[in-house]
């Protein structure tokens, strides 16, 4: 088995409203200084693999088809 | 400004009913192969701090007052 993390996030210029909410929170918590917060996903999967260079080809597939909107979302691959 | 990713994952053997879903709607999309998929939450905060140390200590406060529950979840904190 395979370990990777896959780091989903929206693409600049997206609108992250659930990120604005938690700058407001952060503020009304008495965080000062607090600039940008951008909220994004992260998956951690196990696949069955040969080698970590197909199991990252079936991740990105996977990030393609499922786990990340790629008109709005840029995706990682990391193999742990 | 100071760039920080913080992830934020379940505690092992907390129940992911959302990794359990993705899980089977990547079988049915074909993955054979797919062990366990866990998903956690990833903030991308910009926080105006002197030097990388304070910032990370008040990047931690944050984890624990807001954006995490340290009853279910961990929280790692990067500085970029």
């Amino acid at each position: 088995m395979i370990k990777a993390r896959i780091v989903v996030t929206l693409k600049n210029g997206v609108l992250d409203p659930q990120g604005k909410a938690i700058e407001g929170a952060l503020g009304s918590l008495g965080f000062a200084g607090v600039g940008s917060v951008r909220q994004g996903k992260v998956f951690d999967v196990e696949v069955d693999a040969a080698d970590p260079a197909s199991a990252e080809a079936q991740l990105k597939d996977m990030c393609a088809k499922l786990l990340a909107n790629t008109v709005i979302e840029n995706y990682t691959v990391e193999i742990a």
